[in-house]
């Protein structure tokens, strides 16, 4: 049976809920937070769908003991408004840290033993405190991290060619934040080099878009969630059914010693393998800037 | 192709949305609210999953025209919290009934042909409202009404004697408000008779319980979405296959000349028929005492 | 993580490892077959399909140790034609209750601890000696039984009134083959009895119908294979997420000591409960006659 | 509303509705066979699960007129066996060329206006062939072609690295039948040039391998059809949404002026466009060759 925690039940926490109870995913979903209304809130709505839903779905709220023996952890914590954090991702990391350090000992404590996926921002050090804190195994803990970062990429050169974004393939690289940067030397579209398709005038405009349109979005709702919500949902698909599936997630990279956005085979055991890129140097440094901000985070945090 | 349009992007809408297309029901959405940041915040936020979906849908934005040849219209607009009408439905009578009007009146200037299920509340007022502006048919629109009530209903049965809610049958009737009412003599659980497996104490406790959970769900969250959300997509599903299913929804009922919570057969064509229950003669009471409220709001309107 | 193993895989086994790979239900399929070539066969025609498949699913076969930590095993293995079944449920029987002996057993060697789902025929007799064999609890076994013979019921009952099947209520109890009867004190269309919607001659008709349709499915393909995966496929589901749902599967009925068609409540652990019906003296009877035929079966193989 | 006619119910066409039938993907399904009780077995197996599945569809049978405003059809005709069809794919060719015809007449009769995916053998002669006598525009005929060979390579050169055949990206090209091949110059595994990744050895090995696998189906069931239907299925899907899917099909190349298996958007006009690949002399060299076999036949039919 398939059973799902999810800590954390803003709009993204409580998307992934419903996607997951809609769709069937889950066959039981233990929702925490830490504001007893909002999820009781949450656990309502959900089960007064539950004469409508096409499954049956069973659903407990604030019991961190039944996390013990469940596949998979979401955790979706943190309160700083879409809005603030589209100018800078790290406003909310002090408050997220120590929410991370206690969620990842409650998860210790619970017993257990599955794989741990992070939403929470900034996306990549949390991870990193959420594995320290739950002393889970490094790769059976990943976060997001650049995966939406890479879907908004592919939907923007797919509308700019008139594409569907499932034609586009690459990734966006590092942090999930201010530093990510399109590596346009994995890009193609429909086996076509992107770097071909595009001059640099119009690769400085694709990159800046996804921050544009996620501020568009932060503006119109003061928070994201389907998107987020649907990777994290096709993420945890690839953990159930051990997918091996090749995205670019924020993943404990020994490389950078640091949890940072670069493409992994997703399976059963969370981060199966790193899949090494040829970077150019440009985009080597860019990541490498990337790693080094998360890890000066990091390490401001412990003074 | 499936076209369907959504007018009112807020919580419920939005989410109307999402489901349609993270479960490929949708070909084609035609989304749209007179506020251009929150429609282009939810345009965004769902093109932004396209590449990790798994369904291409097409998306357009603030587009009367397109309406045109769409199958089904949900229209889910209004700005009361439901913390606000949780004790009073009608709080957002006044404002929701001139947008109604417009609504209405653009949707017929648009040329749309299909089937309109409406969502926003007052529910029966505001439907009754929407179809005279609209000029469409009677029974080409119609409304959630009790629809989602008869779902909470059947939830807390199902919980009260651990069964699945889908073992419950029967139905929430009237005005989709205050005076809603259990028939509990359509109820039934298991096929037994629910009447004979609760006392009276239990019915009243029963009969409470949707609107303490509805009001736990405002108080936690402000708003309902999902199990509302789910309920209109069950009856958008069942116009496109013509599924002739069986529900309590807002339909038109030429005896208590208004739209109000009633069983019907939903089908292509809308309400397809009325299904004629055998009420006791308090339910009958009940219900046209529900009819009658609906009635004087409608009236008092034009004054 | 899902785990199903499938042991048999003719048209019907096929179909509902096909159902559940393009449903996304199993996360692991483990497909047995006494005949290698076959399993062969549908091993790669699934495996073909994981490109274009929006779900990944990983499949094993031939592999008895596999079963283990099995969630549910279905079983359906037999030979005979279904037009030679139409007319004689039981001509199959002796074959396949040596099947049943050693598949039992093999089950039971595997250390499987899940519950299993019988849908070979004649279903009730195969699945008491699936039962003993396995030494599972008589609860976490049960067959597939009068289902489809009711959801054959519902659709006819629906045709005839221009409903939709699940309008219809209601069930046909007994042995899975020629015994078994629309117990029509129990069916409902719409809230209505139907008792009062068709008089004898008509019940007589649609009594009859069921056979006529499986025939008409025998007659044209050889087998029927959609509609009975489709059923399996949902108490399936209902072990996976204790769903609790209420159905007429072939249950063990200590009141008529034998496996029987007769409504359950389905959940993870198989048969949670079986639901008192309160027939009329004359289904009372049929049912009696029902079990009957079954022990009777069950006596004579033993000799 | 989505309406799909299916002519041919064959082992693949009966897959292809029932996999439409129980994702909800189909509002109607038209199903045509020559064989009246092979239709009727089809349609009553459907529609016996109704009860029991999560969707509505409706489904009409052996009724052409029905066609006139579907949306998509499907032609699955063809009687030789896979085992056959391994050795020679062109072993059906004068029997399915009159079938042809003949069902394109009828569905130009009809007034069907919609796109036409065809899978009868050989997929690239006999969609030429529908196309004339259908009088549909060349991009509104196509056939499933190299796209079942793609998933095939896919799932095959992802088995030999432990991978999801999703991550590998790449073509078969050609006739489907004999002549076609892996476009090795166009095979990516998550992002590595497959040319680097196995030696010629290996390359051969693989390229074998589809039709080695083909076979094995062949020899243990008499055809094959999950893979297939799965293929068709989301064919279909990207017809509606207007996907702009890039798949290799059997589209009108006015190059080599046939039909033949090579990379095209399918949106909803069937054929977008072609995807020019830019091919070794090789590939170019097999692909005239593959072209060449095609167009003899077809000339030949024609003495």
């Amino acid at each position: 049976m398939r059973k799902i925690g999810i800590i954390g039940l803003g709009h993204v926490g409580a998307t992934v809920a419903y996607t997951l109870f809609t769709h069937g995913i889950a066959d039981e979903l233990v929702l925490i937070d830490k504001n007893d209304d909002k999820v009781t809130a949450e656990y309502n709505d959900l089960r007064d769908a539950l004469a409508v839903n096409n499954y049956y779905v069973q659903i407990k709220m604030q019991d961190w003991d039944a996390l013990k023996d469940a596949d998979v952890i979401v955790t979706a914590f943190g309160d700083v408004s879409e809005t603030v954090k589209a100018t800078d991702r790290f406003a909310e990391f002090k408050s997220n840290a120590k929410k991370a350090k206690k969620v990842g000992h409650k998860i210790k404590k619970s017993g257990f033993k599955g794989v741990l996926l992070n939403i929470s921002d900034p996306c990549d050090a949390i991870t990193a405190i959420l594995q320290k804190s739950s002393d889970l195994k490094k790769n059976r803990v990943f976060g997001t991290g650049t995966y939406l970062g890479t879907a908004r990429m592919q939907r923007i050169i797919g509308e700019k060619l008139g594409q569907n974004p499932v034609n586009v393939e690459g990734f966006v690289l590092g942090e999930n934040g201010s530093t990510q940067f399109v590596a346009w030397s994995t890009v193609r579209v429909n086996n076509k080099i992107a770097l071909q398709l595009f001059n640099e005038d119009d690769q400085k405009k694709i990159s800046d878009k996804p921050n544009e349109n996620s501020f568009a979005v932060a503006k119109g709702k003061g928070y994201t969630c389907y998107a987020i919500a649907t990777c994290a949902v096709r993420l945890i698909q690839a953990v159930f059914s051990d997918a091996r599936l090749y995205a670019s997630v924020s993943a404990y990279d020994p490389e950078y010693k640091t949890y940072i956005g670069y493409p992994a085979i997703i399976g059963s055991d969370g981060i199966e393998q790193l899949v090494e890129l040829k970077l150019t140097e440009d985009e080597h440094n860019k990541l490498t800037a990337s790693a080094n901000k998360i890890k000066k985070h990091l390490k401001e945090l412990k003074k």
